[in-house]
């Protein structure tokens, strides 16, 4: 092998990166709780928790660069790390994707638009934010939230105290309720010497705060180039290198930042076979400090989030150009156990096998009415 | 993981399989002599000779089905392991391969045109392949050849005997020489229930008896339809399950059938970004049972095998799209190391492009002279 990188995590995410290494002759090495992890079936692993800061230490010792593919990893864990190898992204820089608040200041602070929103330490902020935010409104833990996890919509009044005990009165922060047409995302990737690569916008489709959907590209040349130039904003001020994710809404023709990922994407997904290079090969040629490659689409791309039920995979491999990804995780209610795309030079023809596809897996379809995730 | 594959071999075909597989939840078992193997770096991996039927026989006990990577399996060590699984292709279409002289025969009984031969088993069958076949001729070693080994041109009559005393005086085959115009090969799949599907033409130029670079698609309807009719013939005689590729020179606007290989084979590695669904992938669902994936070309692809010295991988990466494939092998003069693939839906420019490939890689491209393998 030419080079190894050792990953904090072995979810899905580190799968993926493990198996776009081995072509590049890279060679990636996991560490995680579970030795059942995704990654554990394909790559080396070493069995650690992620905040197990000497654990982190001493896979540093033997790699030639540490990333991760989880932004819950504690900053001072991998600044342990950085004692032995480079790390990407920055410690600083995952650091800041751990905190709503944190992100939602960075994003102001560069002149990034984002919804409207409020600090919510104490019950009297609570108000505040009531009355500055009006209703409904969203009310999100700071810290550990994904996939919908630590959220509350608070749609009326007296909803407003309850939601915040429901989340255990966490260091918290409302937002502004957006009717948004569509949620769109950037993945980006900035390798050594400021080299960038930015895939197109990517459409995506959420229900219950989980992903189902992911339509590349969106083709807007203006949206596209104020949210290149936004998350270039971001990487510039972070020093970031690697893959970064940057998640939308749009509403009323702007873009509107909702949360970023210091990691490859699950709207970038597509990129495995919808893009000339996929995120997970780009990301470990940037954070080895190796040339990038191209992020330009090829043709159109659909990725639909398998989720909870084991898939139909007879059904799925029957239909023709299909490219089933499964994670090898053990099936539970809502949980993602895999992904499928399908791509296509002519967008039309790609919703109508994006139709046939969902139908198949028993999704849902896009919801017409907008909602917030 | 949702099923087992024995694998016998594990270069980089093997490794090739194995990475097809994880994304659809499959786990393949490798065996070969070297736990360093390009297989055995990426897969699970049992340490054994490849003639050795007692480890077959148990590699074949714990999966779901056994296939090869490497045609020179002896056909018994395959009936040992068809005793505790099936093993597709099956043993005799891999022993059918494995004796140029049974293959042509086999070609032959078909109705499938081959350039004329003479089988060689004394001294006197050399002199009388002279007689019929004139020079120059190719003078093959029945078994074990590849990559040009056990293979001798002869010019003139002075060369005749050396050449045969230069193989061993084994078991031998003489073929005519044929000035063709250009080396193509189709591979093809064959599923459960007699499913199949069949990858374009690819246009293929060897050196020194070794591939080193294959185009394709090659577009010609009729011998698109001529070449599939010839490996579904052989596939249907063979009673056939899995990749099976056929090597033709083209001469005076006929295919003329060269060899096969009971396998995924290198002239099939552009499918991994050429093709919806790999050669890799599809082996894996034909042996399998499982519904076969699309075959059709996406655009068109340029593969250039990587041989012998450590490629310059900084400057691979730099060029635009290329994708490179490394297989952990170290260096060695002639050895396959790698390959790159580039894809382009315009084939004029994927030629350009090409030659600014071998360019980086420094090997020769296309003599425009035609030559025999």
């Amino acid at each position: 092998m030419q080079a190894r990188v050792g990953i904090l995590g072995a979810g899905q995410l580190g799968r993926m990166l493990a198996l776009a290494g081995y072509p590049l002759g890279i060679e990636c090495v996991l560490l995680d709780r579970d030795e059942r992890s995704p990654g554990a079936q394909v790559a080396r692993f070493k069995a650690a928790a992620l905040d197990d800061a000497e654990a982190a230490a001493s896979l540093a010792a033997e790699v030639d660069v540490v990333t991760v593919e989880i932004e819950n990893v504690p900053a001072d864990v991998l600044r342990a790390a950085a004692r032995h190898a480079p790390v990407h992204p920055p410690p600083d820089a995952v650091a800041a994707a751990q905190d709503r608040l944190a992100e939602k200041e960075l994003f102001r602070s560069l002149g990034i638009p984002t919804t409207p929103f409020v600090r919510v330490d104490t019950s009297h902020d609570l108000d505040r934010a009531h009355r500055e935010l009006g209703l409904p409104l969203v009310l999100k833990a700071r810290r550990m939230g994904y996939d919908g996890r630590g959220q509350r919509i608070v749609r009326n009044a007296e909803e407003l105290h309850g939601a915040w005990s429901a989340l255990g009165e966490v260091p918290a922060i409302a937002e502004a309720w957006v009717d948004f047409d569509r949620e769109l995302s950037l993945v980006a990737v900035r390798g050594a010497n400021g080299q960038r690569a930015f895939y197109p916008l990517s459409e995506n489709v959420h229900r219950d705060g989980i992903l189902r959907i992911s339509v590349a590209p969106f083709e807007d040349e203006r949206l596209q180039r104020n949210a290149e130039e936004r998350v270039d904003a971001l990487m510039q001020r972070l020093d970031y290198r690697g893959v970064l994710a940057l998640e939308f809404f749009h509403a009323n023709g702007e873009l509107l930042a909702n949360e970023m990922a210091p990691r490859v994407h699950n709207t970038g997904h597509w990129t495995i076979e919808g893009a000339v290079t996929s995120q997970f090969e780009n990301h470990l040629r940037a954070v080895l400090g190796w040339p990038l490659g191209d992020a330009s689409p090829r043709g159109h791309a659909a990725m639909v989030n398998l989720l909870g039920n084991p898939p139909p995979l007879d059904a799925l491999l029957s239909l023709p150009g299909v490219h089933v990804h499964l994670y090898g995780k053990s099936p539970r209610p809502g949980r993602k156990i895999g992904h499928c795309t399908i791509v296509d030079p002519d967008r039309r023809r790609l919703l109508e096998r994006l139709a046939a596809l969902t139908n198949v897996i028993e999704v849902s379809l896009p919801n017409p009415t907008p909602r917030n995730p």
